[in-house]
């Protein structure tokens, strides 16, 4: 067996998410037919992490161990050939040792979040960003994000349904900025929660727009009250960047 | 009668093309049926220019008349409301004198395209970029591209059904850049020829690839001669940025 690291762009939008459903298709199982196909086995793609419905990867990691040792140009080529039409597509691919697991040993996760902040709906960005119309302050929003960068407890902005056994997470990054009409969120950390950044980024469109005050995130994040989050930012907006090992 | 010029985005994909035709639903259309619901009359709906079927629109200025003065904003909005969900979108409307011409007051028009340059098919660029394998030399189409500067006949890069009087043109702008993985092309003029942009386009990506020597684009243009043409684009890596007046 020889194990492969697969980096993977995706538009989430026809998907039902990264991970195997019985309600319908997955990234990781056009991944896994994909590799059947090229390799005459059926082989679990293990990802780095698990993308909700919707959302969007520019470098997702995976790995899968295959019978034999491809040249990894040929093997990124042969799978994208397979996975056509289907908007997914293998970047690059290299050989990995037995001991690298795209989950557990990923260092660093890096995520952005697109706000496409003007009046006239979105023709190009469709499906794309999170549309809002009224004006937001992008750089009160930005100070209100640094305030949630460092090691907390961070159950106010975890989905309820969130499995990981802590809900204590090291944010590294979270910056915010405008370009034009777009505001971007960077947000960088060993591991998320599920929903953690669509949760931050819902809770500063709140300060952005003047309802919550700027001091509001950090209160919310102390009083680890899921009811507190002012709202999670939709799916369309929130790209898996990369994957840091 | 009060005239409006509109400024418009919108993604090619699904159309006919701007132009209204009977073989299926344009750009144009869409936005006459939006102005009709609003007016309650039937108005035509003059663009600056046609674009292809798969061409995209950043900033495609069109007039219409209306029979009462709006508020801009508020038309815009009323617009957009009707637009929904087809992918198009009035960005800005101002009001205009009758003298206002969107396609005969343009003074020049801005166009960019975009070359998805990697081995790797485009996930989600699908449908906005023309995706190009093998690595071209940005530099070199850059080089080649200055050849073709200034005001010339250019008939070897128009199209052979193209109904423009005089095949002569100024281009003021033929500029290439890479941006890692995309090469972007910004041509400016006061006005084209049919599928002079893409002919440009697909004749520099031969001296990229190394097909043509740097010195062919300026020889065929020199000939006149259709058939010197290296090749058309395809329209989905083409947007028309904006139209000055």
């Amino acid at each position: 067996m020889a194990r492969f690291a697969l980096t993977i762009e995706y538009d989430g939008g026809p998907f039902v998410g990264w991970q195997r459903q019985a309600n319908g298709m997955s990234i990781q199982q056009r991944l896994e037919e994909a590799v059947a196909a090229i390799d005459g086995h059926e082989r679990v793609v293990h990802g780095a992490g698990r993308t909700d419905a919707g959302v969007h990867a520019l470098g997702l990691v995976a790995h899968v161990d295959l019978s034999r040792a491809w040249r990894v140009d040929r093997l990124r080529d042969a799978i994208n050939a397979h996975l056509w039409p289907d908007p997914i597509a293998v970047l690059s691919i290299r050989a990995v040792g037995d001991d690298f697991e795209a989950r557990f040993s990923a260092k660093m996760r890096h995520y952005r979040y697109l706000i496409f902040n003007r009046r006239a709906p979105p023709a190009l960005a469709r499906g794309r960003v999170w549309h809002v119309k009224r004006v937001l302050d992008a750089e009160a929003m930005h100070r209100a994000a640094q305030t949630l960068v460092g090691k907390f407890d961070f159950s106010t902005y975890r989905a309820s349904e969130c499995q990981a056994r802590s809900p204590i997470r090291t944010l590294d990054r979270l910056d915010v900025r405008r370009m034009d009409d777009e505001i971007e969120i960077f947000a960088s950390a060993p591991s998320f929660l599920h929903h953690q950044v669509r949760s931050l980024v819902g809770s500063l469109e709140h300060v952005g727009s003047g309802k919550w005050p700027l001091e509001e995130p950090r209160r919310a994040l102390e009083a680890r009250d899921r009811a507190r989050c002012g709202q999670v930012a939709p799916p369309q907006g929130l790209y898996l960047v990369a994957v840091d090992y």
